[in-house]
């Protein structure tokens, strides 16, 4: 690694044209529509960079990886290795927030391919008297390019191999010498390199935009007091509980201001009664918009006490990010060209025919005045980074435009690189991925409806094992406020644990609407709804979070597995393997130097016991074929020996339908107590 | 389809950088590399063109498909219909030689979803006054944009939508007919449109470019005297025979004086005796260069006869191009400054250590005067266009640079766009690739070394079904004067029948190097080679046409059915079907229409019969799975009747090891006779 001494007259763009360049470099990864976006890490990350590099006949070629932070115009530069069939790579750590550009150079190497030649020659016997000439020619060359020490000694080299006293075999040898290697590729020839004509872009963002656990909770609820409104204070005071459940984002709906024109009532009633508190995603009032919070909830200096207060428990806080308007948000009256008028000049509310939702106005973003809306909806990102939050869970993001997306993502970072943006689409696959391509750094997912082995093994070797997850980062909800699936609406307390454990096991990321989900809530408005009744959307609740049913110690056993294991921080790894069950899914997550492997069986039933014989790749597991090991589990604290890679293992949903194993390598002997010492 | 008035206004790049258009048009095929490369195409065929088309919320949207010959700025408009998870169809038909562009275009369609909400609304009976009235304001819109006569047809829909005298019903059944859909389709508002940013281009190719049977022939070896060189009469008069073995291109190795300096003797031995003629791509002398005929095969004027007389019997002469010298070239002499020079001065000759080519100088095309290297070396292929040649064997491209060739090959396309280039590269598979998107028509392939069912399936999948299809035209040849492969060498007359079955139906273009491989020459030059002894590279070889060994016949029956059935003209419908022997291979090919199928069982195993059952994929072909249906063999005139997906077929090497069937539909009854009428 090294800085580029002589890249940037290499770089220039014209060069590339010129004829005589020979060396070719495509199908450059990672890269995300040929570079059109960023591809994404974060720190601590490295980037692995491939591409096929060639040229036409019998050269042999250098090549090598470049990448810069990208407000640094000093390239560092790192060697390409070839691997076979033309391809090459190299890799590159990225330390810290923001973007890094990386690009490839490539050039026929010509002294490499002299060394290559002349070994040939002396081993068929031939005479390389001329050839020792035309060498000798090459390191003067290089002698010129090379800084004064190295160029005495490039000299000295040149000299040597031309020199008619010393013996040819010896010539040869000094020629071949490692040294000499060494030198002259610190000095190549590139006038006729090749640079990849793209700057590629990597996003780096913090840890918890790769690994996170996300708590969803109705601050409105949160009172110790049943029907009176929770406040930010009795949000600090739940923080104990969100901790204790090992959770590190602790998301809310929207905290501002709630409009009262055409406010829904309990269970979505078209009007609301007297005492009735709206959706708090009919954002503004007279008290403010989109910057100011909620008088029911509290200040905003006791606001910026709760994420201060959060940051002492580990937990960000994640607000909800809900660009629309109630009829009552200050907006309508300062900029109503912000917003589609209907044929009688009021104001067009939010409708997806036949549906009207006469509570919400949505912003025109093809209005001429797009402009000033763009820097107004970005400036509430900077006002809530300013009051010390980084994580934003974006609403119907699918709804705005992609053009402002990457634009106010891109700016907000540029203020605040360790900002996060969860994108909650829930629409179709390319829009989604869309999305995450703009730059949105996670993205709701069709997790919660994927509950058979086949619907969740596609789903997950798509986000797992292709270019997706170079930009589209899962994070995993098995319910939210809006999605009460069936599979959890009829399938008790086991269909909960197998959830929890799916989500928390498949991806790094994954979230839970509580305390709905932690006390199993699973009655919907109406049959068929995903609705829940006595939704939190439209009225305060009153939970009682130490019911003895409540799942909260298995989830606090979930999250501190997961933080202990860092196989469950990346989803990279993930691998499914053959159950000869179909209620049955079993599969694997390891970190690359394969030190801590998890390993996940749940019975996807909640009604029956299931049992059956998985298969396991063992040599993919870093085992020998016939090498027993231990396989620990981290919810029962079982252990059990397992040799080969056919096991058996069974599943009572009744109990835990669900195994979270620790591979251990070793098994215990007697030489593991510490009597034996 | 339409000319577009429009458009030009629209194409505005700059507008899709407008914050306000919300429509994304996204993963456009055919495409290779992002539109980098063009596509191929020939007369007559159509460019089925899909992309991705979205947008942010539930807007409908409009798409076009855009079409134009690169000389003609104005656009053709097809419209694009929607398929299924966002992805959209067209396609347009290329009926001129040359090149096209075509690209794409989308916008959010504010009448259509106008439309769809109203229908909606009435449905569930909501009160639509206002949408009536915001409807008449689209169509007045529409009518600022329509032609006169349009315009005031469009004024009085308007008019009516919102005239409070007509019944509500009335209204609504007015603004969803068919009439005014049709109408305001004409005018669409396109302001915010979105065009793809790229201009994607289709080189269009004359048949032969996708259908194509080669013969290749030393015109040293064409005299009917022994021992006496042959000449572009004896060529002339070899015609008939050419023309009755049923080949449509005669390629001829360098017709070009041949040097004298290091001229290489029979067998490739180091020094020419006297008399040797030397090898043909060992090119110039003084007698001229490219551009230049060998005296002893006649003048220039006796050369354009040949390329008269073989239009006379519908075949195209193709000559090779071999970008090389001999050290006797006038290009030494006149242009030292092309080739690289050796530590004494010397011109370096071709080497690839430790072989040399004492023979051969290559070109330098990292020389300084790399533009004028590459338009002596473009003027060749002029040249040999001047003299009725359009079809060019390019000898080993791969060590000549990249740029030259694309350059070179859209020069000459552009004063000749009949001219055809097939490239002889045998090398790894990128570069292969590579010269074929740099413009390349045809390529030879990997096939003469591809023997084994698991093999050929592999390669022809990658061939015929991934984007390699879109600028790789496979041109199949199971032997070349460079290439004896072991199979023939070793599978006798069995070997040369399947091998030719296999070439003339996998692939639409093949060629073979006779006479020596319709009489089976199969001895090396020695064992463990592919060189042919006594090769005709090195010496002149007489060649008895009449043999009664001969394959003439067989080659002149496979040649026919390949001309008869258009399933074999094109490389695109081919699929593999599973046999239960692994000596055994089937595949089929067949039009659009399914008016003509071609099924081809061939045992690959030389010494024994084999047998095994067909598996066939009976609705793929157009069948029902009970259906009967009658296969005929076009090889031996058999005829079977079959009925179901499982077939038994059973081939004798020692007889013929291939069956060419025609898959006829009907099979004959009794009311197919004529008497029965």
């Amino acid at each position: 690694m090294g800085t580029m001494a002589d890249q940037i007259s290499v770089m220039d763009p014209t060069l590339a044209r010129e004829g005589r360049v020979r060396v070719v470099i495509e199908d450059v990864t990672p890269a995300v529509d040929g570079g059109r976006f960023p591809i994404k890490r974060t720190v601590g990350e490295k980037v692995v960079v491939e591409a096929d590099i060639f040229a036409d006949g019998h050269d042999l070629l250098s090549a090598s990886l470049l990448f810069r932070r990208e407000d640094d115009p000093r390239w560092t530069e790192i060697p390409l290795e070839p691997l076979v069939n033309d391809r090459w790579r190299g890799s590159f750590p990225v330390t810290q927030l923001g973007r890094y550009h990386y690009t490839l150079l490539a050039w026929a190497d010509e002294f490499k391919t002299w060394c290559a030649g002349l070994a040939k020659k002396v081993e068929a016997g031939q005479d390389v008297t001329l050839d020792l000439l035309a060498g000798a020619a090459l390191v003067e060359a290089a002698a010129s390019r090379a800084a004064a020490a190295d160029a005495a000694a490039l000299r000295n080299w040149a000299i040597d191999l031309q020199s008619s006293g010393k013996p040819t075999l010896a010539r040869v040898e000094l020629a071949l010498s490692e040294q000499l290697r060494v030198l002259m590729g610190r000095y190549p020839d590139r006038q006729l390199a090749n640079t990849y004509p793209a700057e590629l872009v990597v996003v780096v963002e913090p840890e918890l935009a790769r690994f996170s656990s996300w708590y969803e909770m109705f601050p409105r609820s949160c009172s110790p007091v049943a029907g009176q409104h929770g406040t930010f204070k009795d949000c600090a005071a739940r923080l104990p509980y969100v901790a204790e459940l090992g959770f590190d984002v602790l998301y809310l709906p929207p905290i501002h201001p709630i409009g009262l024109t055409k406010r829904k009532g309990r269970n979505n009633a078209i009007t609301a009664e007297p005492g009735d508190f709206g959706v708090p995603w009919a954002i503004g009032a007279a008290q403010g918009g989109h910057k100011s919070v909620n008088p029911d909830l509290g200040s905003l200096a006791e606001f910026q006490q709760l994420v201060t207060r959060a940051k002492y428990y580990g937990i960000a806080i994640a607000l909800d990010i809900a660009f629309q308007c109630s009829p009552d948000h200050p907006y309508v009256a300062e900029h109503p060209d912000w917003f589609r008028k209907r044929a009688d000049g009021s104001i067009q509310y939010a409708e997806n025919p036949p549906k009207q939702y006469e509570d919400i106005y949505p912003f025109d973003f093809e209005t001429a005045d797009w402009r000033a809306l763009w820097d107004e909806l970005k400036s509430i990102f900077i006002f809530w980074c300013e009051q010390g939050v980084r994580v934003f869970r974006v609403d119907n993001p699918h709804t705005k435009s992609f053009a402002f997306w990457e634009w106010a993502i891109t700016e907000v970072k540029k203020a605040y690189p360790d900002a996060l943006f969860l994108a909650e689409a829930f629409t179709r696959p390319k829009v989604m991925y869309r999305l995450a391509k703009l730059g949105f750094t996670q993205s709701y997912t069709y997790f919660a409806w994927r509950n058979t082995k086949w619907d969740i093994t596609q789903y997950f070797v798509e986000l797992t094992r292709t270019g997706v997850r170079e930009y589209f980062r899962p994070n995993l909800w098995p319910n939210t406020p809006d999605i009460l699936t069936e599979y959890l609406q009829t399938g008790g307390r086991p269909a909960f644990m197998a959830r929890l454990a799916l989500a928390a096991t498949l991806g790094a990321s994954y979230g839970i609407y509580g305390p709905a989900f932690e006390l199993g809530e699973a009655l919907p408005r109406e049959p068929g709804s995903e609705e829940y009744l006595d939704s939190e959307k439209y009225q305060l609740r009153h939970w009682d979070l130490d019911r003895p049913d409540s799942l909260k110690d298995f989830i606090a056993r979930v999250n501190r597995l997961r933080r202990d294991n860092p196989a469950l921080h990346s989803d990279w790894s993930l691998r499914f393997h053959p159950v000869d069950n179909e209620q049955m899914i079993c599969y694997s997550k390891q970190t690359e130097d394969r030190s801590n492997i998890i390993l996940v069986v749940v019975n996807l039933d909640p009604y029956h016991t299931h049992s059956g014989w998985i298969d396991l790749p063992l040599p993919e597991l870093g085992f020998e074929e016939s090498q027993s090991y231990q396989v620990h589990d981290l919810l029962t604290d079982a252990r059990y020996s397992w040799n080969g890679p056919r096991n058996y293992v069974r599943l009572d949903p009744q109990s835990v339908p669900v195994h979270i194993f620790r591979v251990n390598r070793r098994v215990r002997t007697e030489r593991d107590f510490d009597y034996y010492l």
